[in-house]
């Protein structure tokens, strides 16, 4: 395995080809080990990790505090609704406080996109050798979710290696709420990054033209793409079209709990027209894997009947993949501290 | 020990003499573990254990939580308020999300009756073999109280080897809100196994007549009911004739935050009948138990007088056997998987 | 190290000299070996250590908790929002079912003073052997967050040794909300204990006059003061003159959520009088330490700028030291239980 150079895990648009192969490997590895009995490794003992959610989660902060267990880390697991937040402290502060404790690993949520980023320049300031693993920030990044659906591509295009070079020249459409979603941010960094074609697709209110250029421009903090050559996205209006382009699809999460009431009402018109349903998928002859990062809502997104009955429905494949990924990820970190 | 043939454990009605048994004698030997200093259990190594409590819940959640540690298994704890619920994720997949994450056994509570059971069926129909073990659902069924009760009852009357043979004949007096409670319905499964007689007491509204025949409907999923002979099951209205007639009391708990005002109403007159004071326990020279399945509304169910200094009230007790008992039973699903 | 005898930790108006040294020494030792690799100490295996935190809290539940872990305690953790609480139970219930439950420590927070003391005596009343360890009540006693400022003023000024000897007749200042501190009042008998002399600066409002008089009058239930002559208390006005005369500071925070309108209104003079600012410490040539309990409003009790650049500035040497010294305590409880 080639040597890690992230300190921070915060997005993945500086992530080259190695960190990706890095990443899928130990995954892999670690995946194996979960389906042995003895499910647990001592790798990380003694090492302190926090998962900090300011913002809601079921699936990533399990996800992410099983991975740690797993590798025998300690872990301290931090919720708003019980905290000093009530008492006006700054996220800034809170994340002091855990470095302070000893913490190694900060895992970070919160619904501000940079806050991480912002987080982990903190702690260098004060000398702290503390990581920031971003879990999502935002509409910026999901970086251990951009993994595991690479993760979980790879593994379906190729089985026995799990080699993301599988996806070269591979169309992956990803269909839904693209404007506010970090996941698929995530996704365009991976998947362009093995040269996998894009297509975004949705109305225009989520999926803004402009988007076709999105991997043109880099975060202002970062100066060079290790990516030499990325695949292309397109923007596409139409799922009939797209889905008979496509060899994968990712759907994204409508996500209602940030939309008003007009936005509400227009529901119905977007699940006709982008809904993934039996009919759709009868428009492709191909075997076509469906992605969502969860939580899924029936009937708007995908119908029941995919989500129950498709045999190439990952959905669940998802979730369980993102256990050694997260493994992964705490487990380079650790390295690089050792460093 | 006889075999264990549960997968699930959901209900007691579907428990044969030899599942009681086998119950009982594993947490016999679990409750002296507890008393060495040696308090840990290798024996559910890597295993994964996920409490998911969609209701509120104190001692249970906390009682399942030790028994898993104790046992050394992995342990997540799901508590809705800091989760996806908020964006509308249906029960079915999150537990569904929880087994993909490789969780052993799923720990359910839920406000709705069946929900466990639902849960079980859907993990079976996707191929999981995650084990399901019912924290109390509804007014269903609460079978780790009922046999944590069954086992306080057992201690009493045979300290030395715990044996609810002992209870045959025996009287049980089950006062209060028998109406909604789980606790009840899964205390006259345990006690009637073994050939104790029950008492429903309370008024009308709370004790309708028709429970004298409860132990005749069996599920509409289950065919036959593994007992030959149940203890019988009678309806009384006056406490002070059925405390003469007792050989231990289980006073309920009025769920106060489930009735609406007209019944607070009649609070008063409920506790002048009803509630268990020093006074109405005169009105026996035996040495009655009194177990209640916690916590307590003092001055209601039980006066402070009896909860604090009656020798006899067993509520400690029973909060400390539910450990060992509920060791007993993430052990037995744990053999049943390895099978 | 001299033996222990407490078997509750509630306040720190009954510590002798000797109390201090044990605690100060051990934690020496255990912030030794957090630096080293294995971070984890086997010191409490198997014993059940449970926070019941009544009261919302960042720093001290984790860090309590954290101590629990290292020293590889059992942990069991008590959030009200989640529980039984809204089912009415009462706190000295709640407190008996841990201990039932064979909870050899309870760590409890609770916004009444004095609760800690009652469950303790509660809990002897039952025949349990559970300690419980106060981590804040009321406006009345926080031992461990006096015990942890004791730790980092002692290692300020003797960094070596760590011996609270080198406070004699050294003047800490304390500024701030003294009327609703229990951290102010825990820290004053830590300090005098030592022959600290204390000045304690702020409004009448919120530093009352009579509490020149605090460590003349005993608690009701201590009979005799184990220290023969404490440092002296003053009150003063003037941050100014104060600062003139101070080695080092503690300042406190305001509690703008126990605070009226009325209040919240004058916070703007209380700043421009008593905030700690750069200004301010220019009066002094001394190299001040600053000590806060936190979480910090910033700009309100002391300035950003000195949070954030002030090299004195402790608070996150605090947080740290908070750990250290929260594993002395919990081995020294387990100690006494085992004799």
């Amino acid at each position: 395995m080639k040597p890690w150079h992230h300190k921070h895990i915060l997005t993945l648009s500086n992530f080259s080809k190695d960190d990706f192969h890095s990443v899928l490997e130990l995954a892999h590895r670690f995946s194996c080990i979960n389906k042995t009995g003895t499910k647990k490794v001592p790798a990380l003992q003694g090492l302190l990790v926090t998962s900090i959610f300011f913002e809601a989660s079921t699936r990533t902060k399990h996800s992410f505090e099983l991975a740690a267990k797993r590798l025998s880390a300690d872990l301290q697991s931090f919720s708003p609704s019980s905290s000093s937040l009530s008492k006006g402290e700054t996220y800034l502060d809170t994340a002091l406080t855990y470095s302070a404790m000893g913490s190694d690993v900060l895992i970070v949520r919160h619904s501000i996109s940079n806050v991480p980023l912002e987080i982990a320049a903190k702690l260098e300031s004060k000398k702290f050798e503390t990581s920031v693993l971003n879990a999502g920030d935002g509409t910026h990044s999901h970086p251990s979710q951009g993994l595991l659906d690479l993760y979980t591509l790879s593994k379906f295009f190729d089985p026995i290696s799990i080699n993301p070079d599988i996806l070269f020249n591979k169309t992956i459409l990803i269909v839904g709420d693209v404007l506010h979603s970090r996941v698929a941010r995530s996704n365009i960094w991976a998947l362009t990054a093995f040269g996998a074609n894009i297509i975004l697709c949705g109305p225009e209110k989520l999926v803004p033209q402009k988007f076709n250029t999105f991997i043109q421009s880099l975060p202002s903090n970062q100066s060079k793409d290790p990516i030499s050559e990325r695949g292309k996205i397109e923007i596409s209006r139409s799922l009939d079209e797209s889905i008979k382009n496509a060899d994968a699809i990712i759907s994204l999460r409508l996500q209602k709990e940030r939309m008003n009431e007009n936005f509400l009402d227009s529901i119905n018109s977007y699940s006709e027209n982008y809904c993934l349903t039996t009919e759709k998928l009868n428009l492709t002859t191909k075997k076509i894997p469906i992605l969502h990062p969860g939580p899924v809502n029936r009937g708007i997104e995908i119908s029941s009947k995919i989500v129950d009955d498709y045999p190439y429905c990952l959905i669940t494949e998802q979730v369980k993949n993102g256990v050694p990924v997260r493994m992964a990820l705490l487990y380079l970190l650790s390295k690089y501290n050792q460093n």
